[in-house]
């Protein structure tokens, strides 16, 4: 099969053995996967990862030797694998179980390929009414979901989204079911018509007055935005971080004391409420795919993806 | 009368003319005042302060031309003045309010003098069960009770307290009120003797496994201390930040993500319950006291509370 590795700093399209499925594991063909940042981030060394890249995707079961009813059905998949006994999955929060590996990211193989194993643990059926282009956002929606089950966001409070990439705009999609007053801070106009389709407000971020926002969702990753989100928060509010960082930003946590700020880490999410968004057409997608390469162009996808203010690319396989 | 005042980085007993009480203001006879480490720090530079230092303290009022019947009782004050009108104030967080002067630290005049003038709004009567030198605590104590206000501790959770100083150990002492499995880290011999008169359980830091912590409770205000607290609390677990830090900390906010920690910054606290629990005898700071000097020999004082490991250092006026 054709297979898009990382391998010891190199990443390169390849031919392999299909995998074979394990006890308990679906074989799965890929139709849709998605680019994420943490891809490119991993091209570059992140988690010294090596294998099949790529962790969003819908796929069909092909084969299920366990539990052969999953054979046909459409299928996304959470990327945490757990391990099922320890004491973050014995309390149900699997995706921080303490000897996990991840799909894609670590230790385990990805998506951008034409087959892959999965425990059927991580499945989840996808509906009718959900295309493949859609389905292939159901992980990282569900990121975006985990900021609203980490923190709660009323419906009358000022949150400020910073950082208005592919995953900032999934995000404010979900903040704006809050009800809560929010606006989404751009540094330049190339967001603008995107957010302005999906009907978002939004400010130009050097326009925003200081210690006003009583929550801030920081989605770019980068030192400036943290800093950013740290200086737009209001006493005693909350900046939320969506994105791993490129190094180790400095902090001025005497600020976070004095003002009594909060901030919040938040990871992977709950699929199933991101397919039911989808499903009910609460979240819209589409527009956010900037394009669509085969996987044998996966090389040129990729290099697409990493074109700063670029949308998702998708990989068609 | 005597008072001792910061002044472009000098630190000096000085005589100066008693403060006429403005208009809502008490005129207080100090009994005595605390030194806490933010002192030593604004002697050092930090707020740029001016005045009076000193913002611990237990006052008889002797006169108060607006509100007569305060006079004659022994009081402690909060250290934030609000100006009862930004919206902090309207919600009721006066700590927070953003036109606030702060007494001994930011454009407000202090108690390590003879005589101080304070709102009435900032006073608090202390029951006769309570000595001065217990009185002089409500303030730290309240600062502590901020940690169990911001943050939900169980009786089930797993905390650490790292920072076995003055503030430190009233901090695990509300901790301990909780029920929670608390143990106090320490790095040297020297607080054990404290911890154990006070019932407090202590552990080496470095035989603490990482990320085992529900609760991180960090009161060291050094970078070592908050990179302990890193290494230490558990994914979806919690850093409470008690004290102000020297610089600024460069922070591994990738781990702050993927482990989607919380960081809660913590400032001032309560004073009701501070003179409850201290009426109450269920936090015990006799033990805290290291030293007492008369405020003449203040700038000793102030040296003996700078040396490390110093306890609570306190001023007879």
């Amino acid at each position: 099969m054709r297979a898009f590795v990382v391998d010891n700093g190199t990443a390169h399209l390849t031919e392999r053995q299909p995998p074979q499925p394990g006890d308990g594991e679906a074989l799965l063909r890929v139709l849709r996967a998605g680019i994420c940042n943490t891809d490119l981030e991993i091209i570059r060394g992140y988690m010294r990862f090596s294998g099949v890249l790529g962790h969003e995707f819908v796929a069909e079961v092909i084969e299920c030797p366990s539990e052969p009813a999953w054979v046909g059905k459409r299928v996304v998949g959470e990327i945490n694998v757990p391990c099922g006994d320890c004491d973050f999955c014995h309390r149900g929060i699997v995706s921080q179980c303490r000897n996990r590996t991840t799909v894609g990211i670590d230790r385990h193989d990805g998506a951008f390929a034409d087959y892959m194993a999965l425990t059927t643990r991580c499945l989840h059926v996808i509906p009718e009414a959900i295309s493949d282009d859609e389905a292939v956002f159901v992980e990282p929606l569900a990121a975006a979901l985990q900021v609203t089950e980490l923190e709660h966001i009323h419906p009358e409070a000022n949150v400020i989204l910073i950082g208005a990439g592919k995953l900032g705009i999934l995000t404010a999609q979900v903040l704006a079911l809050t009800g809560a007053n929010l606006r989404v801070a751009v540094r330049s106009d190339r967001p603008i018509p995107v957010l302005e389709q999906l009907g978002l407000s939004w400010v130009k971020l050097n326009d925003l007055p200081h210690k006003q926002a009583d929550v801030v969702v920081e989605c770019t990753g980068n030192e400036a935005g943290f800093q950013s989100a740290l200086e737009l928060v209001k006493p005693r509010g909350s900046i939320v971080l969506k994105s791993t960082y490129v190094g180790n930003p400095t902090v001025n946590l005497t600020r976070v004391v004095v003002d009594e700020i909060k901030l919040v880490g938040s990871r992977c999410g709950p699929f199933d409420g991101a397919i039911r968004l989808l499903e009910d057409k609460k979240i819209n997608v589409l527009p956010l795919i900037e394009a669509c390469y085969p996987l044998d162009e996966a090389a040129e996808a990729i290099e697409r993806a990493g074109v700063p203010g670029t949308l998702k690319v998708l990989l068609a396989v």
